[in-house]
């Protein structure tokens, strides 16, 4: 299973005022997460959306809160993918906060391939390899 | 079962260059949803927070995206309680569009009473009534 | 000289760990307000964008912040043109606390008038009047 | 005049359905800007709030558009201080994109020094060299 590694910084805007990190801000550390991904595995997540045509359209996240990440903590969010096929794909996550190791979230998220029109799409053939999917699968 | 009904309408600022909301912007909207059933409830979140010094930290997140929101459309964000006790809440949510009443996103979050600590904190007996627990429940 | 009054509630999201709102949110109010002066005015921004093929790409900013809005408050965005032209509008803000009437932030932005290439376009007659613009000017 | 230069990636979240970044977000890089200048100048933001007690209440922005940012794009945020003395301080920001050095935001923030009751409150001296105060101004 490959993992990828996207390093951040808390941001003060992310905090709220119970002093630590607001729930939604998880989300989009998800999405620097799969980008970086997609970055390890050969493919710029923009030239995919602008190119190809492909978006990925998501239909469902899973996200569970172990610890509050603070302002100014280094976060690493680790990626890997849990499934795919030429349909769909399913990322998972995990964050930690870098001095102590400290799990502050793990989660999924499930995204459809979509065309420009947010209908599903299939996967064109050669950005299936960088999301582990056979290129012959239908 | 009580149901709270609160209205917003899209922001540009919630969109992204999907042309659709972003997808974290949902949990926004479910904080929207839950405040507004606590007032129509009976209490206000913030003087629960700042009087009673108890706090509702998230532990677990789960959305299903059904269909997206757009810009300036108006949207219903229906909020329930799945399930409460003196040491848990559980919200459910459902989000329509105002004027198909297309359902956006079906969702749930879980979350722990604290005190100010971020300690879990049994919640006072007064607040109970609210989330449906009885008084004398332990 | 015509205002809009727009009404919002502080969400808990735009709080910061400082337990006031974070500056950059009352960007986003403006936006609000400006979007609900079109409308009062007889556009939606939605159709101008769309139908239109007209977006108002903001060149500058000035934002005063007075006195800090808190979780829940209630607050009003006064929304005004302070200048327009077939190619520019300026609009000025002032943001008040219901309750008190304390005013928060006054400011200003000014946008330029663009097709959806980003390019600068001279506003269409259709539109003008809701922007205070004589329909003959050029 | 000493500068510091943060490096960021533009987000997918930071986008809107115009295709470029939304306006607003580029307050949060101003913020991410000076929390690296402290940062190199020899304090951290955090520390100084939590154990000097001294928060930065932001006062006024301005804040000029130059050319938009758009998504995955690199971006560093140049800032510098303009004027400081032990009651104010004022940043001023240039960004640019990397890769071609387009300038795409130039703009300044003034902030008031502050307790953590919001009140204002003279810099104690052991912070003022960091923001190129002389420790015996009054």
């Amino acid at each position: 299973m490959t993992t990828a590694d996207a390093r951040l910084r808390v941001r003060y805007a992310e905090t709220d005022q119970m002093g630590v990190v607001y729930y939604a801000n998880y989300l989009i550390w998800m999405e620097v997460g799969r980008a970086n991904y997609c970055r390890e595995a050969g493919i710029r997540y923009r030239d995919m959306e602008i190119e190809g045509g492909i978006l990925l359209a998501v239909a469902e996240v899973n996200c569970r809160y172990k610890s509050p990440a603070r302002y100014d903590d280094e976060v690493v969010v680790r990626t890997w993918i849990a499934e795919a096929n030429p349909r769909m794909v399913r990322f998972s996550y995990e964050m930690t906060e870098c001095s102590s190791g400290r799990v502050l979230v793990t989660g999924e998220t499930k995204h459809i391939f979509c065309g420009r029109d947010l209908k599903p799409r299939k996967l064109p053939e050669k950005y299936r390899p960088a999301f582990g999917i056979s290129p012959a699968q239908s």
